[in-house]
């Protein structure tokens, strides 16, 4: 018999079917909490170093937290682990929506998927009974289909679906997860399930999810929602503006990057700001499972012109940047539609935006020509040709090969210096906060766990509009690996309750503390909650360094080092990272030679057994 | 109280917001039966003459029938009656799926729409509780989205909905209603509802459908059920191709029509037969609500190419018909794309198709140019442009809004002798049997009560096969009017059942009445449940007459009465058609003269008093 507070690995074996549950002990829940930090746990312990990620041996994580299904604000969120075949290093990837609550509700908290199938399946879990179902009439199957007819087979319409679609099938190294309309999107966890056969996760569930104590968490709940509603930044511009509430601040501070980060504004920049197109349209403002009460995802459709009849949940901010400032497209329908056509499809928008835009700038320097793109001319701006660039990336068809292959390999394929301008991270492409103008905004990318994400380590959007807010101080790295590992921290923190980080930022430490409390019985300090967000950074770096990394990983594309951007307010303006790597492992406790975390660290956090295992 | 074989009107003016509930005298459903037939009544007595389709005056009734969500096969059909903005003649439009069943679950027969709203609005009708609901949210959508924003917000989950898309709300005439993927495609009725800033049905019900005698019907369901199975062309034709079952034989016998009617055959005709490309695009046999267990739909699903990612639950044969050979284009994927994008937007696969071929012709002709056409070239075979003529049809923008008229409003615009080849019967496109080799499909087009429909008056599939059978039989007019008029009798039966007519084709009369008489215990005969087909087929006449259709209205395009196919088996054949009329007009008791039933025909059907009333 399991307690009710018990947290339960469901493992399946996609290969050969075998279906196990295991309860975690207790001391693991207390130590690693849940979500991304007890993903980062398992991900360490279950995977040997130098696998494949395509291969049978990588395995997919799929978890939640301890307030995910519970009446606690902005907690609807799940997280993937897996190693990423965008990066070949540790991979997290976390969505919102509905998926999640309804995951725990069936009685479990994580689920741990091994093997290959040598057919297409999914998994099908109805509370207790699991089937590893056979997918051959939905394997091919855009995204939105998928979920629609696994719903009807299962009679059940209640169960919430997160699958992939083509561009996963396909292994293309930046396929999402889609669920809903949302996205677990970043390094190619849709390319892992691909290499498995598995096109998908149907869950429905009917158990109520407990709490340890529940008079202490109504209370808690309350202290969240009186937070929340206090905080005019979710109240009104999250609200009206989702992820892009930022955008105009940005532009002027020459955040945003223009055409491949060549430039750090456009005179065109206006037509981005949600302020500009919201009117125009967002159609409906949505938001994840109840208890979320904010409203920050907007459906948009397109009802006029070329793109008449694109409807997308988005596109963020990050998608505004990928496929409008980084291609110079301030088409914002153009931009609806790629992103309508990449959760269709199931790619992650950022890699497929970021990669188009470095074939723009290589067509232009002549790197590319028309031959190669089957006649036609790929210069900034063409946002015409977005429906059939990442139409043929997912299927891997035409000019979409090279394209699917992301900015990294592409460079690698074509040379003639591309490598200098190809804007990723570890091969992951980068987000859309120019650290030119944001010194902090340089180690979330250099240093972050999964390479050139804005999400890992930190977040880059709150740390840009934090360091715009110092005026020129932004400039200088004083003081700015503080200020990336602090952000970094509450991360972890945010994807191991899990709770939103939007809702999280407006949640007081205090009201955060007592919900975990209310909701475990652990009765931890906020030093304690911190630490174990910090356990899971150095797990994350420990998962790196044993796959190889060292400090000359972490680093930056050329342009961001050697190159300022060629107008707007950042003109003249380089990143001079070594300082403020130094700074950053220093304040991490990593050793400053190497980048591996100190036995001493380690020991702290209680991991020093980890550091031999990853030398080895 | 209501009994429980009481038929149910639930009657609801938008306009206003009033909702009532009026019970139907029985007298008036032994009379009329149901579906169609009960909706001809209805149409005919509820509407003036002369009444705008497109203005709050006209109405849209959806009823079903007496089997409709009983254990029978075949039975999950509905009918939509209104004024046709196509052809501003009668129509009614059926559709299978999901819908039906469920609407009869909640506890009604016929819904009666009227008026106007002021503000886009939904009906959502929850067994007893009907509710008139905003559509703000939803305005715009395609039909994809509509039915999953309307279910996600509606909570229940099992509901099913029937809406319109972009092509509806912009009062395209021949705009479709879509309840899952299925359609009730022709004549425009979804433009009525567009008119009526009506976006969607919503139905979810939880009611027995009663039948009045449980242990006959069980009986009578069994003996349905065993004639099916005994049924090759069921069993097997059906199941593997569906509608498109008869392709190859009817291009052996020159009836699909190609390059609009202008050919009778294709050295590429080969590439349409199902048995080409099943293997390669079919995905998924699916049927309609249980208990039909025929699997003659197929979602068809592109995974390659310039149309990867198309999923469509069809082409039909009508839309390999429209957008293939009337186009001369034999790229299956092209058809599922375009099928999948009229769903998507809500427009008739037939017209749309077939007014793209009568835009080529004129093209080819230099009756419009490139400065028309945004600098394309709309040849013949041009399927690449499909998506973006199919978009801008729906959104009435540039070209589109020429082809959103339908052929014969594009002829009347465009002049230059085009009329002669407007595919078009009463202004409704003519679906693919070619009459020139079948003479009689051309009493089908010609007298059929929507105009150059396959459905009304008789199947023109079943009618094109049977002819071919004859051998030469068929270029003659000899009993070819007996032929139309029994195939047309036995339609307007199926459609008032209302039982699928590939179903009921393969059920015995015997066991079909067996059905209708444990369903309804009204006992009818053979010859009274005909006489009631026919009592539909003369109060559809008597609505068209009454809006001024005489015989002169009962023609065909001069192509097909003067021009034969430029190659094929039917080479040298032209239709004569006034003898044919002659013929039919007097095996249905209607004036040679005028095309006006007569008085003693309508005695017999107990029609009579409705003649004056049709006359003034």
């Amino acid at each position: 018999m399991t307690r009710k507070t018990d947290r339960v690995v469901l493992r399946i074996d996609v290969g050969t079917g075998k279906i196990q549950r295991e309860i975690i002990a207790e001391e693991d829940v207390r130590t690693f909490m849940g979500g991304r930090v007890l993903g980062d746990k398992f991900l360490y312990e279950e995977m040997a170093p130098g696998i494949d990620a395509l291969s049978p041996k990588n395995k997919i994580l799929l978890g939640v937290g301890p307030l995910t299904g519970t009446s606690a604000p902005g907690t609807s969120r799940y997280a993937v682990h897996t190693k990423s075949p965008l990066t070949g290093l540790f991979l997290s990837s976390v969505s919102g929506g509905y998926f999640g609550p309804e995951f725990r509700r069936t009685g479990h908290d994580l689920l741990v998927i091994e093997g290959s199938s040598e057919k297409p399946v999914y998994i099908l879990i109805l509370d207790d009974k699991v089937e590893i179902k056979d997918a051959k009439e939905i394997w091919g199957m855009p995204t939105d289909a998928t979920q629609e007819f696994i719903k009807e087979e299962s009679g059940s319409t209640k169960i919430r679906v997160a699958c992939i679609g083509p561009a996963g099938e396909r292994q293309i190294p930046y396929a999402s997860i889609v669920n809903e309309r949302r996205v677990a999107g970043r390094g190619g966890a849709g390319a892992v399930m691909g290499s498995k056969n598995l096109k998908a996760m149907a869950v429905g569930g009917s158990k109520q999810v407990e709490v340890a104590d529940h008079e202490a968490f109504k209370s808690a709940v309350k202290h969240a929602f009186q937070d929340i509603s206090k905080n005019p930044r979710m109240r009104e511009g999250f609200t009206l503006y989702g992820s892009n509430l930022g955008t105009s601040p940005l532009v002027a501070g020459g955040i945003v990057p223009w055409r491949n980060w060549q430039n750090g504004t456009s005179a065109e920049a206006k037509e981005l700001f949600p302020e500009t197109w919201r009117k125009k349209f967002v159609k409906k403002d949505v938001r994840c499972a109840p208890p979320c009460n904010v409203k920050c995802s907007k459906i948009n459709l397109v009802t006029e012109g070329r793109h008449a009849g694109a409807i997308s949940e988005g596109p963020d901010y990050e998608t505004v940047y990928s496929f409008g400032a980084c291609c110079d497209v301030s088409d914002i329908a153009a931009v609806i539609e790629a992103d309508s056509l990449c959760d269709r499809y199931g790619l992650d928008t950022i890699s497929m935006g970021v990669s188009i835009a470095f074939a723009m700038e290589c067509y232009e320097k002549g790197i590319i020509n028309r031959d190669d793109l089957g006649g036609e001319e790929l210069r900034f701006g063409r946002s015409d040709l977005f429906p059939k660039l990442v139409r043929d990336t997912a299927y891997r068809q035409g000019f979409g090969e090279l394209l699917s292959m992301g900015t990294k390999r592409m460079a690698q394929i074509l040379g003639k210096g591309s490598d200098a301008f190809a804007m990723h991270a570890k091969g992951m492409e980068i987000a859309g906060y120019d650290p030119r103008g944001a010194k902090s905004v340089a180690l979330v990318y250099a240093c972050g766990p999964r390479g050139g994400c804005h999400k890992t380590s930190a977040g880059a959007n709150s740390l840009s509009m934090a360091e715009l807010r110092t005026g020129e101080a932004r400039f200088s790295n004083q003081g700015k690996a503080a200020l990336t590992k602090a952000s970094g921290d509450k991360r972890v923190l945010s994807d191991s309750m899990m709770m939103c980080v939007f809702v999280h930022g407006s949640v007081s430490n205090e009201a955060s503390l007592e919900l975990l409390n209310a909701a475990t019985g652990f009765g931890w300090s906020q030093e304690e909650a911190y630490a174990i967000a910090e356990r899971g950074s150095n797990l994350e770096r420990l998962f790196n360094v044993r796959e190889g990394l060292r400090r000359s990983w972490d680093t930056l594309p050329a342009r961001l080092l050697c190159e300022s951007p060629g107008n707007g307010p950042n003109k003249g303006q380089v990143v001079e990272l070594e300082g403020l790597v130094d700074d950053y492992y220093r304040i991490c406790g990593w050793d400053v030679e190497t980048g591996i975390p100190t036995r001493e660290k380690l020991r702290q956090l209680g991991l020093e057994e980890l550091l031999d295992r990853s030398l080895t």
